[in-house]
């Protein structure tokens, strides 16, 4: 689905988390005339970026508010969008109406994040909305396979991306982190919930002499495509040239790359690849 | 086996690399009236901790220098002790012996940890050595299931645990870390190559309010018990403390407490517990 089929009168709803990303949506669908509702999410979005929206900034625990307001305003298609940190048990602090969503998406918000999303996702469904993915609204915002900077990765990278993918694929199956960084087929750092950039950050200290590693990112088997994918963008290739890393590898069709021109042109000035892989490929390649 | 069946007058050698176990395995065997030979793994072993030893120091690439020190010295049976960081290629700089030697470890060394310590068990036992592990000359270093320190976990700390085995059973699949920090269900720290004092100086950062978590590590999925078992002391009491949570558990009767009381005491002084469970158990209990 591109832009083309959701440009129109109707009302598009956005629940926004931290980073670019919702902003870019609003403005997204706003430019192909839709009008635009965002719910910011307390202590995660920041509401100063969307003074040109209807907006309100709620807690998670207001979330049938959050519904209520967005159903009010007409907007029967819902994208989230952005960066958002679980919020702990005792922050949730939610009201009536909270509190029974709440025991709706039930025992999935004490697992991992993953299952939390998809149980909001099946609840706001049964509730009539549709969610759509930032990607049907922004065009080219999952690059497909393909080499998009830098020189190919040599063996050595080759081998440390194909490590990586399968140590991403195992963490993604206990819905735990989405990256990893890998030198000379040593796990150097793997991602829980301090992010990325975070992860990369600590990698400098820990690499070794030789060839350089790799930045590694996947979705999480059977992930819904609809949030939370993972995403790189300048920061990412700042991070990872820091770390004296090779380049950064992430999964084609799933992985969102935040301003690409700003990205592509960082990682040609620091001398990275940047890698867009099919995971079934490189898996398969590996078995041999 | 306990510290009587290696009681005699035979040599035992011993590859010593960082943290106080090599030292206390040649104490123990010394005491149980053995000569005791040791190889410090340069940059990785306190030389100066061995003095009152025979030793040399060699670096990895020394591998069959190291064995040829050690047969010479009467040494048959070996001892693997203490933490070591697996060397960059680069500073491997093999001599024809040792490449011969590290043909033999072969793809292994380009793999995980426990791949490769895996494979140099399986190479010292084709040279004809008995590969002991320092539980078999140090009694009570395992400890078997229990309470051993503080109250028994509640049911949201039960809870965490049951998800850091999951956890950590999936990275040891795929030859990664053998901890990781669960609060609340979430995981926020997950241990590559930095070790288990890192990553509880980091989860400190990234705690939220509420019921605090716990440190939750285990051996990894077929690893050898012969090497490289995880280990907790008192300053893992201490980071654990540091980070706020609740208490360490750790897989029964394949974790080194490295100075017991020491390590108990610390515990109890800090509001900790500290439980060795049964990952069989743990993990049973979790699918009902």
């Amino acid at each position: 689905m591109s832009a083309g089929s959701v440009v129109g009168a109707e009302p598009l709803g956005i629940i926004a988390g931290g980073g670019d990303l919702p902003l870019r949506v609003a403005e997204a669908a706003a430019a192909a005339g839709r009008p635009v509702h965002v719910v910011v999410l307390e202590g995660q979005g920041d509401p100063g970026a969307f003074s040109a929206f209807p907006h309100v900034v709620l807690r998670f625990g207001l979330a049938a508010t959050m519904l209520r307001w967005l159903r009010e305003a007409g907007a029967r298609q819902i994208v989230l969008a952005g960066r958002v940190t679980r919020p702990s048990i005792l922050s949730l602090r939610p009201d009536g109406a909270g509190m029974s969503l709440l025991s709706r998406i039930g025992r999935a918000a004490f697992r991992g994040d993953d299952s939390i999303l998809s149980a909001v996702i099946r609840v706001l469904r049964e509730d009539g909305f549709e969610v759509l993915g930032a990607q049907h609204v922004l065009e080219d915002l999952l690059p497909p396979p393909g080499l998009l900077a830098g020189e190919a990765p040599g063996e050595a990278a080759h081998a440390d991306i194909a490590r990586g993918v399968a140590v991403c694929r195992a963490l993604g199956a206990v819905d735990v982190g989405q990256a990893c960084v890998v030198q000379q087929g040593l796990v150097l750092a793997v991602e829980a919930i301090e992010g990325t950039d975070a992860m990369l950050a600590r990698s400098a200290a820990l690499r070794r002499d030789g060839p350089p590693g790799v930045l590694v990112k996947c979705v999480k088997p059977g992930q819904s495509r609809l949030a939370d994918l993972p995403t790189i963008g300048p920061a990412t290739v700042r991070g990872a040239a820091a770390a004296g890393l090779a380049g950064l590898a992430f999964e084609a069709n799933g992985t969102i790359v935040m301003d690409r021109a700003g990205t592509l042109a960082a990682a040609r000035a620091a001398g990275l690849f940047v890698l867009a892989f099919d995971a079934e490929t490189v898996l398969k390649e590996t078995e041999t």
